[in-house]
């Protein structure tokens, strides 16, 4: 099974595919993944460098010294064991290692447990809540990737602890980060436990009175509710503000629980919100977050391509909160979005050796820019990181990325992202086959098909104008639907022209008056300094808006991308940039005037 | 006598004159000098509340109790004294108090003395050094506004144990917030002590080694030399960056240590940064500051006016910087940068009241803006920060202004700045008369003149196209100069006439690309939306190029304002934003399209 599997009784349009209904075979993504999976064991042998191991080690009584780091260090290990869940990987003893820190009673922290400190009494900064919920995602991951339920039990035991010990009859803090609640469901949806289901509602419906903000007076960000999603009841706000990263972890776990409790009004909420944010306050790439002071969103139209802190981990968020959202309506533009995200907000923090990461994800880098030596852009993708959120949280969300490519229902198949493999549902198998993003041309074989009618619904992107479907035209921004009896054998052809497009800004937007963004299907571009004509400084570019763009496929460079060209410019795939040292880039171009 | 007055041996082109020989009478400048005045009990008040006042009778023994805060709280208290000395105010028993807390071997600092910390062991954060420039800064001002010294042998016993405990042959570390450079000159030009002089020159050019960093890694901006302004040697470095109050406090000292000591080359070394500064860094308004991070200057062309730090005290750091390098050249962009600085970048930073302080200065603030509940400009002006820099700085900026207007060498009197009053140079003592910045004629009148030929110099802005003295054109940019016997009696008649102008940002500076900025005279203008007609929202307000700019005086909006009218637009100077509660205002603001 995949990540977000609803109840059988939850309200949903979509039903998720078990992990094995959909297969990648080569394309653009199959490689990548390759890489993210070779990457699990370099990411161990950082979490070993780090001490994040140690900590549980000692906690478990393996080995005896002092721990080290923040109490929520624990998190970065459950993310990793979900990315060995899902990609089939050798999680090797650390489940027992984990089961072994567990105290008697269930709680669990390495951190806390060692140093001895009372739990649960630092919640707005230990995170023990964000912790024991990544702890249950991996758990779950492993129960549905292998059957293996080793970490399932560490986790209702913690689920226990933590439902005895809050909730409306029980102590009312709540967490600084959120992620519990998208956990505590999906525990919920694995195990049957009702507590489980209830706590992440309570978790829900009390946030927005100051319970998880820092308590005493700060007058920086930390003393901001937003800070902490706690600025306002989630079915009151009309968008995300403050720390980019908990306002969409929390809009996704409330998404959870408005599904799996068929709360119309919360679900209104949240789909509010998502339209809010995605209208005001993404970037083109679509990542979130325009502050790096409290790494936040910023004010509606505040989105600075240079000071963008769209941060690996929100990015990641937003996916999570758009599948739900998804699952609920069935909407294909939840399904752009999903699209939008992978291509250009997750993937670009990773390098194409699936190793270097980026906690930062800027849209400019200024000829000689400077900043911290670990965020900033002017330093590049990094290893490791102080804060090392991240990197295992980019390794988890792309071993899981074939769960997010087709939903089944009773009578019919989804398909929502295009990429060379085999997709089934309800009896229906279809091979795919398509060099896509780089090629518009997405031919699908029916490889098994039930002897009734079933519904194929294959997502037109809202970027695709003059799509066809076996040359009928078809609409973009929606899902072009075939009803029938279906045979082993027969071929659909979806054509999904890609012409480059300039993307103008709104006209609110300040930072980016007089620029454009260039992008060919899903892909948005940049231009990178090592691309120019010598002698041409980055901030020197200038787009005439009357020149061609014209596509030109470079095998050789990058890993094989398809290059766009006009005038002398070259613009190469957003995602692709910063894999050849540290150079001036730009998405967003100021336009010649004329 | 005033602040900075370089000794006799010092290169300098101009001198400082006595506070004495520059009277200010009416105009723009008097009553908000007369508010600022006002100003002081009700800031020592608050230095009452906040505890910096105990801190330092506790440590005099004079309380008992538990000190407060970050060590460096003391230097808000030696600003205020500042303050009070250039105001003619009075100190109270607070000079005795610090007598009282300095330990028999001359150091000092409440905090660390009471928690029985070893001193200079944090210098970093601490900012003993930082502490103690202030002090002597405020020991030098009661020395010279009134005489009186009780401060000054407080300070002198501070600065000897500092040299003995620093230096080439002491110990090497440095503070982590340069202004003790300033602040030993200064000392050093009071009581003729050369070890001051000395240790300044040696703090001055031991830095640039990591010797101010934090040690230990850390991997936000913390653990970044240029936070420290400890990245480049002076000599070496070709603009700012890192934290801009530290950066250029170092500038300032450094040229302070370059006009005593004659050492061109380091005075070439800051004027190149100056320029750089200037050119690729500085907000419309003079402000400097870029990002919230760090406090920090952007990179080159990075200047986004909505999330422009631009810190009042970096202004004022900036003001100090350009009046040194005045004295040190006589070119009057310095004197050009001053007036910037005080109509755009101070004096924003206080109410019309005189008692409420911007931390930061934005130059845009949206519609439904929000922030942390201080330094943001969501929030305006506040009484108080738990940082408290800002407002004793202020305080003792605009206490000093009078110095600021006039200089005086052997052969004449250069005036820099425009406001009635009398200024007195060389036995030329010249009544002005003017309604300056309001108005563009300013009036001068020879009170008292020497038997011998003497040079009157007059400065002529730079943005002062077709200016006339006695109706004979003069350049911008540059002093005119009148040289001959003086009769007392006649009159001079200077017209800076004031076009509204429209400012057109550089096309590398990417947050302000298709917006223009609007001034007349010295001052900056700004919408602000309670000006504007209803039903227009500000972020849609565009500025028609081909529209006239007229000016309107409204005596009774605003203290009395001229305000600036184009189409249904109506500005006001940006300094006297956020005086009716809190609404949306921009300075850069968006250009119709033809």
């Amino acid at each position: 099974m995949s990540p977000v599997v609803p109840s059988s009784t939850a309200t949903v349009a979509l039903r998720t595919l078990p992990m094995s209904a959909s297969r990648l075979a080569g394309g653009f993504w199959a490689p990548r993944l390759a890489n993210n999976r070779a990457a699990i064991p370099v990411v161990y042998e950082r979490l070993v460098e780090a001490g994040h191991i140690r900590n549980l080690r000692i906690a478990a009584g393996e080995e005896s010294g002092v721990v080290e780091g923040a109490a929520f260090r624990d998190s970065d290990v459950y993310k990793w064991l979900e990315a060995v869940a899902w990609a089939g990987a050798d999680a090797g003893a650390l489940p027992r290692t984990i089961a072994a820190a567990q105290r008697p009673d269930g709680y669990l922290n390495s951190v806390i447990q060692v140093r001895g400190d009372e739990p649960y009494t630092q919640l707005w900064m230990s995170h023990e809540h964000y912790c024991a919920g990544h702890l249950f995602q991996a758990a779950v991951a492993a129960a549905r990737a292998s059957g293996d339920t080793e970490l399932l039990g560490v986790a209702t035991r913690l689920a226990d602890h933590l439902a005895a010990t809050f909730g409306p009859h029980g102590r009312t803090e709540l967490d600084g980060h959120p992620l519990v609640e998208m956990a505590l469901v999906e525990l919920h949806r694995q195990t049957g436990e009702p507590r489980y289901l209830d706590l992440a509602r309570h978790f829900v419906d009390s946030r927005g009175y100051g319970r998880a903000t820092k308590p005493g007076f700060d007058p920086s960000h930390y003393g901001d509710p937003a800070h902490y999603a706690d600025a306002e009841p989630v079915r009151e706000a009309g968008t995300l503000s403050g720390h980019a990263v908990r306002a969409v972890y929390f809009a996704a776990g409330a998404t959870d629980v408005a599904i799996e409790t068929g709360d119309t009004d919360l679900l209104a909420a949240v789909r509010r919100q998502f339209d809010a944010v995605a209208r005001r306050k993404q970037h083109v790439t679509g990542g979130v977050g325009a502050r790096w002071d409290g790494e936040a969103f910023g004010d509606d139209h505040e989105l600075p391509p240079d000071r963008a802190y769209a941060e690996s981990c929100a990015a990641i968020g937003m996916l999570q909160w758009a599948w739900r959202l998804l699952l609920a309506t069935g909407e294909a533009r939840y399904a752009d979005q999903i699209e939008l995200l992978l291509y250009n907000a997750v993937l670009p923090a990773v390098s194409l050796t699936g190793t270097e990461f980026f906690y930062v994800n800027t849209l400019q880098r200024r000829t000689g820019a400077r900043g911290d030596v670990q965020r900033s852009p002017a330093h590049g993708r990094r290893p490791w990181f102080n804060c090392a959120c991240c990197p295992p949280n980019v390794l988890r969300t792309l071993a899981s990325l074939p769960a997010y490519l087709a939903t089944g229902t009773a009578g019919g198949l989804q398909i929502h992202q295009y990429a060379p493999g085999s997709v089934t549902a309800a009896g229906l198998a279809v091979d795919v086959d398509t060099a896509y993003p780089w090629d518009e041309r997405v031919v699908l074989t029916v490889r098994a098909a039930p002897p009734r009618e079933v519904e194929l619904a294959l997502r037109v992107p809202e970027w695709a104008d003059r799509s066809t479907l076996d040359g009928k035209p078809v609409t973009g921004g929606a899902y072009t639907r075939v009803r029938r009896v279906f045979r082993p054998g027969e071929r659909l052809v979806l054509e999904l022209p890609m012409p480059p497009r300039r993307i103008v800004p709104g006209e609110r937007v300040d930072a980016l008056r007089g620029c454009v963004a260039i992008a060919r299907g899903p892909l948005v571009y940049a231009v990178e300094q090592p691309d120019q004509p010598p002698g041409v400084t980055l901030e020197d570019i200038r787009i005439d808006p009357a020149a061609p763009i014209k596509p030109e496929r470079r095998p050789h460079l990058l890993g094989g991308v398809t290059v766009l060209r006009t005038g002398d410019t070259t613009l190469i795939p957003y995602f692709a940039w910063a894999n050849r040292g540290l150079h001036a880039m730009r998405v967003w171009i100021p336009e010649a005037s004329e």
